[in-house]
């Protein structure tokens, strides 16, 4: 195992079949929010697959030990953290499935062909550029400000490579839910399935998942709360049961 | 009081200070939803209030016995309900603060003066016009579809008279979200806060709560789930208190 590892990184059990991710403690880690992602989208046999912004490789690893796809490619723009991810791959012998590509989902057509894909999985920069903005050449920081690429980047490119009736999974911050469902409408992807997460049942929401549909007709689907933490801080059953027994949403 | 009432109509006592409204049971009677609506606005002292769609009056009477708005209008397309409303108004004799015209919100322009309201309420139809439509000619029909009026019509028009700053409050079922906070955003009324209303906490949301404001930055805050019923089917504590304690939201 060690054998993939590059100075100062770990190697993480996924609880997940044995599966295992590489992560560097300086660069950004994965958080619930691609776990949950990667259990959330709809994801039927022989899919292909492509997760935008990919970082450790985290949502094609999940989809690639929880379902049924044939194909899944991670596209990542900065080169050391689609490396990083290519090796977790290897590490865990699914390169037959999945494939990371070092690129720019700007230069999508790069790399994927126009109305090809059945699922475009996106965890995308949160925040909006040059809001509270530090240190623009962390690998941190590109991955949580709109630095590289804005959510209209995302939405339009992933409506390229989407075939009619494909999917578009992403998790975003409630405070931009407006700002995601626009944005959405607007590049022909119509929001279908929704649903909120709240930290804990009385409390406001902060996150949200949404699948989208190229092409679909207007009638949104809002699911039961995703609460995250029970009264005592500890994972509510539903958390629990994805992260260590390997259910889906 | 009978002295208000014409042929099959009821007083409903709102356990509010006394207030009571005049309902008719074969024409539109209000739900939970205008309560919650009523209880949800951000009313501040010594606001102009608008209802678009009034009906029975209710929002306008919940407002008035709960905030210091200094004018509530109710504004209702048809003759019948109008007149009703009117008289509930009369026999809970706030007069002085409320009114009820009888007019075409698409015709705002005849009652309003362009950038003069604070705040506009609406429970508007929630269905959109033809979908399952039975008599397109009963005040039940004309109160729960799009025939008379669209979503877009009721925000357009609610952003004529909203001065900037003022607030638009709506509650909608869930699957239009999108339709809504779209038509919002296109018509200058950027949504601020918005609530989830899920008939229990494990069940899917039906309904939304949501507060707009004309040319808003765009944040939107979501705040914690309404919950209606506990697991033994009655209303949960917060509704409750709303109904029956004379609480706001």
């Amino acid at each position: 195992m060690e054998d993939y590892l590059k100075a100062d990184e770990r190697i993480d059990d996924l609880q997940l079949g044995g599966l295992k991710i590489i992560q560097h403690p300086r660069k950004f880690c994965f958080g619930i929010d691609a776990v949950l992602l990667a259990n959330f989208a709809t994801v039927k046999k022989g899919d292909t697959v492509v997760d935008f912004g990919t970082g450790t490789g985290i949502i094609p690893i999940i989809i690639a030990g929880k379902t049924a796809a044939s194909s899944i490619t991670g596209i990542e723009i900065q080169e050391d953290m689609a490396e990083m991810a290519a090796r977790s791959v290897l590490m865990n012998g699914i390169q037959n499935r999945v494939r990371i590509v070092h690129g720019d989902i700007k230069r999508i057509d790069r790399y994927f062909k126009d109305n090809s894909i059945d699922l475009v999985t996106t965890n995308p920069p949160y925040m909006n550029s040059g809001k509270g903005l530090v240190n623009p050449d962390s690998s941190k920081a590109v991955s949580r400000h709109e630095i590289l690429c804005s959510l209209e980047d995302v939405v339009s490119s992933a409506a390229r490579i989407l075939r009619n009736g494909g999917r578009l999974a992403m998790i975003h911050r409630s405070n931009r839910l407006v700002d995601v469902l626009y944005t959405m409408r607007i590049k022909g992807i119509e929001p279908k399935v929704l649903r909120m997460i709240y930290p804990a049942a009385h409390k406001a929401s902060n996150l949200f998942l949404v699948e989208g549909q190229k092409s679909g007709g207007a009638f949104l689907k809002v699911l039961k709360p995703l609460v995250l933490y029970d009264g005592d801080g500890n994972y509510t059953q539903e958390v629990y049961d994805i992260y260590y027994r390997g259910k889906r949403m």
